[in-house]
């Protein structure tokens, strides 16, 4: 993960998601809020249903791809954990992303297990993701050690992006189907997706000129950069979630017209 | 900002919505407990619409009067970021408040918004009032850097009263229309606003006697101080509120009778 | 207050407080849980708001003679801020204690006006009880500045009594009457009695042996100290609360035969 | 405590623990589910209250058997606390854990009291268990001085499974028979149990290998390994779950054929 490449695909990973789930949420408050006849008919339980069986699968699939990833890719440990020979533990940085990827499996087979089967109350997928969430910001806490002091600080300004959607996600078991935690879960996902970007550009600039990873200005630009990102996600939902609206509004008109 | 009036400046801009919000919320309150016809008349939904409609449109103006200021006012970056001359960031204090006053912008041109159309649920105003105090608390949590101890003490200080906003702000999301956290967050925002104004006092003393940035005995003094202008606040406040219900009082009995 | 007596006087205020507090909201449940025709007549409304004014009016009352006291008694700062001849802050000490009283008589007067008008919400006594807490533990915060490490360490302690004592007072503001809730604010201010007392023993021994302030051994022992202390006072509160449910059992029994 | 066999012990009692949990919350939530005529007369209001009497009852004596091996075992301080002769507090270590098995045996009096008579609201059990847990990770907090970084560092992340079951303990006041809310304080307890044994692999490991306590590439993989530690224990929680469910629904099913 030491890469542009290695940041910039969780980093779309995360966007999709985000986008993905922007656009679910909409639809499905625009379809509680203008409940008719025709409406009724499009977006029933059972298609809700099944839109969250395929998200559980494909999460659950990207997850094992990624697990094998780090773990049979060039230079991967290749399951192996300890090198007896050179006595090191092998390759931990790779088993530390499969790890995470780990966990996003549970979720997404939690997540398929809830909405196939009437096994388990509703809400565990949400707390599954939160466990997630919280594994991999668990896991990035204690992945900071000896660096520079820019790219200790990228990190852990992921960090708040990361804990927040464990948190929201959390508070989501109370209060599922809400619409604001649910947008704000969304734009926590595509801040921490744009941010692996720019982590991507700062650590692994694709141009000539390098950043000062010990300069204090640097570090109080990314600050604001931060807060542009928050501010960019938070248009980005906005802007989706009209969308939606707008176009479920007409498309709601012309099927009861 | 480095100077007394940059200090005094967005503490009277607090210090003036801190106290509309007392008279606001304090009349929705007396208005919801004494109910009749004649009251009825005058605060209806409508005006309460009204109102929060001219708040949103308010504090939205502002924001980008502000943020045109930190950019354009002289000294400013004029939306240059980076001085490729001599290689360092353009002005990132003054690109720092821009920020902060585009979280407020947001804010307002959300509960512009909400109060205008029914696109979104009407708590999204606290959610994006919760997320501008936020970022505010953020970017001055990271803007320490390297000053006096004094200097970082009192702007610490500062934090409590925009995290506590941010805090009661989200949840009001979840518990909207409650007088108390309403109140409450009126409270932290007249504490914001006056010690904005103390801070210019300290840092910017108007007469020729400096205070000692690196004296623990003005520390301790700034820490109680702060405790007074809290108990200042709530006085403030309680105050406000019981001119409003009284005033509101008799103004409902001369309409019944 | 630097001295055996000015850490007892406070630990015998909070342990009385809390004495009185695990009687009343004991004698509240019992009431509430056992509705009869005799009971009724004994504990009505009337006698709650009664006790509840009482309360108020001893608090704003002890309040306001704790700040006189911190003023003007021997050493005090007479209402004097800054010495102007030897420039330096006149009783910085005095000052501080002061301000703490000040909010606990902040919190009494809300409680008689409350209790006493039907102007505010009721929950609006808890809130400020909370803050008055908040208050007090904010101040010991940055109290400690310079101290010896026991000193620190067992101020420390006390701490998490003050913000937990907080805490609880601030979400008895959304589930106001929760027993529960009103017997560990109970527990705390009676650890909090009871832990000033102890800070006293070993600030200033009344025997000849003093603690040796830099021990870590000394240390580790206040600490589970501390947990015994916390541990006597969940037993204390457990006895009165089963001694009042019994005692109203019995004049329940003796009303209704 | 300072061995292998100190650390099996107890991480002995929470994995049993925490597996009779997950048993015994999958079981009502079926139960509560599945409620039919023949399932009313297993499990009815007087078998859960009679298990809960057993579980308090079991803690309780565990835990004062703990607290007399702590005291009286060889190398205890049979409760004499303080050695006058050479002037140094006696086994602070044995005092401290027996402070921990004090909590739980108050935690076990309470579950036995509130079950067994009418006369405390029921919630008090996860109050007195969230108090238990705090007080154990409490004491851990302050129990780290002096030692070495990996030493610290596997104590520390036991605490955020110990700190973790207190919120989730104290949380079930307010949502008493929340499922999810159960199972996640199972999870946690089966994590710390679990983790209680890892610290003894560690720290005292039964081969001839010694780890680096001193090496960072170490601390990384302890840190991975306590996510595989989390997620083993969601794995067994939820295969235990989906057993006692399915072999409930057969022998429901029986009943009613």
């Amino acid at each position: 993960m030491g890469s542009f490449q290695g940041h910039a695909l969780p980093g779309s990973f995360f966007l999709i998601v985000a986008q993905w789930w922007a656009v679910k949420y909409s639809l499905w408050y625009a379809t509680r809020r203008k409940k008719s006849a025709s409406a009724g008919r499009l977006a029933t339980r059972t298609t809700q249903r099944c839109l969250e069986v395929i998200e559980g699968a494909a999460i659950l699939s990207f997850s094992i791809i990624g697990m094998l990833a780090e773990q049979f890719a060039a230079g991967g440990p290749k399951l192996r954990l300890y090198d007896y020979t050179e006595h090191h533990w092998e390759q931990l940085n790779n088993w530390q992303h499969a790890t995470m990827y780990l966990f996003f499996a549970l979720s997404g087979a939690t997540t398929l297990t809830v909405h196939t089967t009437e096994f388990a109350p509703l809400a565990l997928d949400r707390l599954l993701l939160a466990i997630a969430f919280f594994a991999e910001g668990f896991l990035f806490l204690y992945h900071l050690y000896g660096r520079d002091m820019l790219d200790v600080h990228v990190h852990q300004l992921l960090l708040y992006a990361i804990f927040g959607g464990a948190l929201i996600s959390f508070m989501e078991v109370f209060h599922r189907g809400n619409i604001l935690l649910e947008l704000l879960r969304t734009t926590l996902c595509l801040l921490q997706g744009s941010w692996f970007w720019q982590i991507g550009f700062v650590l692994y600039p694709p141009s000539e000129v390098k950043w000062d990873l010990q300069d204090h200005s640097n570090k109080m630009f990314i600050t604001v950069c931060y807060c542009w990102h928050l501010a960019c996600a938070l248009v980005t939902v906005a802007v989706l979630y009209c969308t939606v609206c707008c176009l479920w509004g007409c498309v709601a008109l012309h099927l009861c017209g």
